[in-house]
């Protein structure tokens, strides 16, 4: 998913060997040849690097020397990039993973509802899948490089949620009870994908997705209960599904147990 | 809810003033009588005026002069029951408020499950109500004083909940779905407190509890057609329900919703 070279691969992705050029050539070896890149190249470059390490290890463990090394660049080059050091390097590559998982949500209109739900979804899981250790490490709380700037970051990606979830409905003044409901589903969505993470993925990506669908369409319909806004984005949402979709199949597998319970109706 | 004296009642709470006796009082003006308390006696008292603090304001604006002071003690009194200062005592009083939370998840079995859900939910409600901006900084990522102690605390109040769930649910052998299932509501219980303290605590208390309490509903009802053992205990907790009791007010003004909807089933 991200530009440049990474451990499993940094030689391959450094196909256009130059002449060595930069003064911190001497202190490596063996030597190295470098591509010449711009700036916005070489940054992009590095901090591939640290969101491949960042990725597969706590943050704490991973050092500038692993950084350098995976970028196959020294040690002085990373710091003249990112002068204010690994927490420089883990915010702004913090902020290259946000932009990249906020552009998961975008999803044009039309269609069923949670159609294009699951789509978001399954981009949404694939980036975690990716990005297993590094999305742990990221939302657990007390992570040695965890700051308010960091925390801003990640709150930010929430709040985007949010938004395209909503915008995904078709709202576009959400009342107070309907964006809370929102924002319940998106955390559970985040606790679902670390739980999703220490159980070794189980169960498979499609599944858990379904399953994440329902749990939205589940919660929506109880708050619409509660909620005229809501109950009318829901006889929407109804309306636009095929028979053979989430809510269909969802509707068919619970009703039954629901009219089991005659007492209660 | 803390035992001792707090910013609010400082002066009530030292009915016993003995005699001056500690040597830090030399350095205080007006000088104070201090009753003589047991080692246990004067750390609860510490405890309950970090607590009164850190649940008002954010951690990074508090001193231990601040504590001494609401707890009416010298700052070297202080340092000699907290030496590692200020992160040892909020250490000490996110362990006690941690302990004094999960004591309110526990709840006598018999009844319908969503009455005992509720009547858990009031408490933890009231809870989150009393420690507001303590509640809300605690589960911030980022915060100054948050590391991987204070994690660790704050995922055992998240898993002593999970456990008491899926007990209050008459579950002892919970498979992965199910656990799943109840983690996710949890999270999900966690966002809806931050948001409702966010929003001045709108809706009120009963409201949100009666909500909550109906989306852990859903959420189990919609598990209920992927997962054998939840369907099995969705069936015991709609068996015990009375008709005018959550999940038939939820189905009463649910159904009709789904009702409208007739291409899907």
């Amino acid at each position: 998913m991200w530009p440049g070279p990474g451990a499993r691969g940094a030689s391959a992705a450094r196909p256009g060997r130059g002449p060595a050029t930069l003064p911190d050539m001497a202190s490596e070896s063996p030597p190295r040849a470098y591509r010449r890149l711009s700036v916005e190249e070489r940054r992009r470059q590095l901090l591939a690097a640290a969101l491949e390490l960042f990725a597969h290890r706590a943050p704490e463990e991973i050092s500038l020397d692993d950084v350098a090394e995976t970028a196959g660049v020294s040690r002085p080059l990373v710091y003249r990039y990112f002068p204010g050091g690994k927490q420089q390097l883990y915010e702004a590559a913090l902020r290259s993973a946000a932009d990249e998982l906020e552009r998961c949500f975008a999803e044009p209109p039309g269609g069923p509802f949670t159609e294009r739900l699951g789509r978001v979804l399954n981009r949404y899981l694939a980036f975690v899948d990716e990005h297993d250790t590094g999305f742990g490490a990221l939302l657990q709380s007390g992570s040695v490089v965890a700051t308010s700037r960091t925390g801003a970051i990640v709150d930010g990606v929430r709040r985007a949620a949010v938004e395209h979830v909503l915008r995904g409905l078709g709202v576009t003044g959400p009342g107070a009870r309907l964006r809370m409901a929102v924002r319940m589903w998106i955390s559970s969505v985040e606790a679902a994908s670390l739980i999703w993470l220490d159980e070794g993925k189980e169960p498979s990506r499609d599944e858990l997705r379904d399953w994440l669908v329902e749990q939205f369409v589940a919660g929506l319909l109880a708050t619409a209960g509660r909620d005229g806004q809501t109950a009318g984005v829901v006889r929407e949402v109804l309306a636009a599904e095929d028979s053979g979709g989430s809510v269909g199949g969802l509707l068919r597998r619970v009703l039954p147990l629901v009219g089991e319970a005659a007492h209660l109706r």
